[in-house]
């Protein structure tokens, strides 16, 4: 006999996510994408190419779940369904006259809706990655996490990657020093969710999906509406580097020159300039994952 | 009871690429990749480069259909034969003393019989992707039409990725505005071929091969006489890309300066100075899918 | 009946690899990869990622494998022991206090160990190599070759496919030109283990295995006594190359900037001042693999 709660977040993990939450998810990938410097231009000289940059937006996390198992990376444009309904909305984004569609996106509480229900999809995307990793490698927690997480953010490397052959974007040597909030918080999520599945943490997954989607949900609202690019996890990581690897550990990105020009002073008087630094960049560089 | 058409096309159906017209293909490939900028001392000074660089050129749209559809991208090394034939036809392009393979590919005749075989194994490619993927994914007509455009151009996307890594190539940011000739005629193929397949068009298989092999010859052999590098398909996508995408599109690739500096003046009065540019570079890199 | 050399060799050829010649390889590839430089900053900023970069020196060329047959490249985390294995070495080597890993591997003797037990390694993936790929395509002796080779050689590709991605490595155009000593002994030896495996050299695998393992550590240990960074094949490749190619061939690598300055004189008077410029660039990338 079922409580209330369990039947609450039983129905919540039972949500089908087409196709509102999909809506959402592209919608706010596409805007994302067309604010990029250039996007608008391609779209009207080579709408094929704009389109399959889309599709990378839209789809890259499944993709590169399914490079990651050797499934066929075109398998995402089997179903016929999701890609109209994706190729729809990006093309009413960029070609939708007087740009309807952007001026509509530009209220704060339509953009606050759509990207707390994209949230909700990166919930399931980890879960689903998981699951399927585990249809696989029975034991293989760490595939199973590694798959979760490529589900969850891994479009962000499929997107870059398409730039970096296209030319257009040119990877920057420290830019793998810092690993983004949406990347961080697919990690955390990945491992609670595979170690669910293992029967390491004792909670129920529909209960774990729950929380799960009420912390990003929450976080990224608060984050929107505070202006801010991350939740900083900077406590936590210092803490568990310490813990795991002494007293050199910075997890926090901090920019390689304030280190270098420090020469060897701690690093708590090169922690402002860094961070400030950091917000700078962050505003500037606005990836939606 | 069929016709004597039925039954010339569906004899020229059934021909079989091997050995002939595979021969042409690995010519052609093989010439094109011999005139590219130091192809000549890599055979001398890394004879196992060259070979390597060779089969890529040759084989390069079966890997990519292969990559695409998570089948193992070795396969066209299984193929002994084929394998010997394309190797063989790179070590007399190559080291044949007196170069005489390069010139007796120097005739017009040779050059335009040559690529004229070449054109109709694009047929055949194509029609071998959309037959493959429509036995991973019955109802898929995006796949199948992805994969017959792999299978038929997709060649070069290969070599420039093994170029992009040996950094004898980087890819200028609007080169991907511009889709080359027989990138856009596969596509047109491809699109063709899968609604054939899927019965919205009704043609049989081995009319349409007939039509479009002797469309592909024709103009192949009409662009090489007339020594342009393209078929101009602008009216057809102006139109298209109007009734698609409204009085912003256009599909033909304009130099994105000229774009920039007319200031937003109409398209017109840049389209000569474009198309004179776009004639310039097409004839200094001469590619051949 | 076996004789008491039989019964020597089979019993080598049937040792285990793990765990102490899978230690030996991953202490040799890690403590390369920590000289790298900057990879002790990246492990003290972001050791995920100097823990993501230490899997793929571990266990590139089974990922390389595995993408060239189409397998899951992501298997390799499936092996938890190893993977925690290779995981417990990374730590030790990057975070062990007052380096003492370091400080004991500084040792010849030591090292002479390691860089041994590391080429018997070698051996066993070239045959678990040709093994696998025996079971995909029966009489594929060319891909029997490539997946032996990638598995023995082929961790450099993805560790510089990585830092190309990361965009702390720009391929230099003439890289190419120029393979590897063990580049070239991988082959020789996948050759070799191929040909054995399709019955064409009369000698039993084992000991194939022997003497081959034999021959790699015997050069190995030379190198490194006498400071060289490779055996010279120069006067075989040359001959071979001259009777496959004529005299046009050099296999061995030539800065081609010398080629070009001698302005076609015989490769004799610049051998010398080339063979010099590349023991001192050979002195200077010690790259393990």
């Amino acid at each position: 006999m079922e409580s209330p709660w369990d039947e609450l977040t039983l129905a919540f993990s039972r949500t089908s996510m087409f196709p509102f939450f999909d809506i959402a998810h592209y919608l706010v990938s596409l805007m994302a994408m067309k604010r990029q410097p250039g996007a608008v231009t391609v779209a009207w000289k080579n709408p094929f190419s704009s389109w399959f940059t889309a599709m990378l937006h839209c789809f890259g996390g499944g993709i590169l779940s399914c490079i990651l198992l050797a499934e066929p990376p075109v398998r995402f444009l089997a179903n016929n369904t999701n890609i109209l309904l994706a190729s729809s909305i990006w093309y009413i984004i960029f070609f939708c006259p007087c740009d309807l569609v952007c001026q509509a996106y530009s209220f704060l509480p339509v953009q606050l809706l759509a990207a707390g229900m994209k949230e909700v999809t990166r919930t399931w995307k980890i879960v689903g990655g998981v699951t399927h990793a585990n249809s696989y490698y029975k034991n293989g927690w760490i595939v199973m996490i590694a798959i979760g997480w490529a589900r969850g953010a891994g479009g962000t490397i499929i997107t870059n990657f398409e730039q970096l052959i296209k030319g257009t974007w040119k990877p920057e040597a420290d830019e793998w020093l810092k690993m983004s909030y949406p990347s961080k918080v697919t990690l955390l999520g990945s491992v609670m969710f595979t170690f669910q599945h293992t029967k390491h943490l004792a909670i129920s997954k529909h209960n774990l999906m729950f929380f799960y989607t009420v912390f990003l949900v929450a976080t990224k609202i608060t984050m929107m509406l505070t202006e801010t690019s991350t939740v900083s996890f900077a406590p936590f990581e210092d803490a568990l580097g310490r813990m795991l690897f002494g007293c050199h550990q910075r997890f926090s990105p901090r920019v390689k020159k304030n280190e270098t020009k420090s020469n060897g002073t701690g690093s708590s008087t090169s922690k402002p300039t860094a961070d400030a630094s950091d917000k700078l960049k962050k505003k500037h560089s606005k990836k939606t994952e």
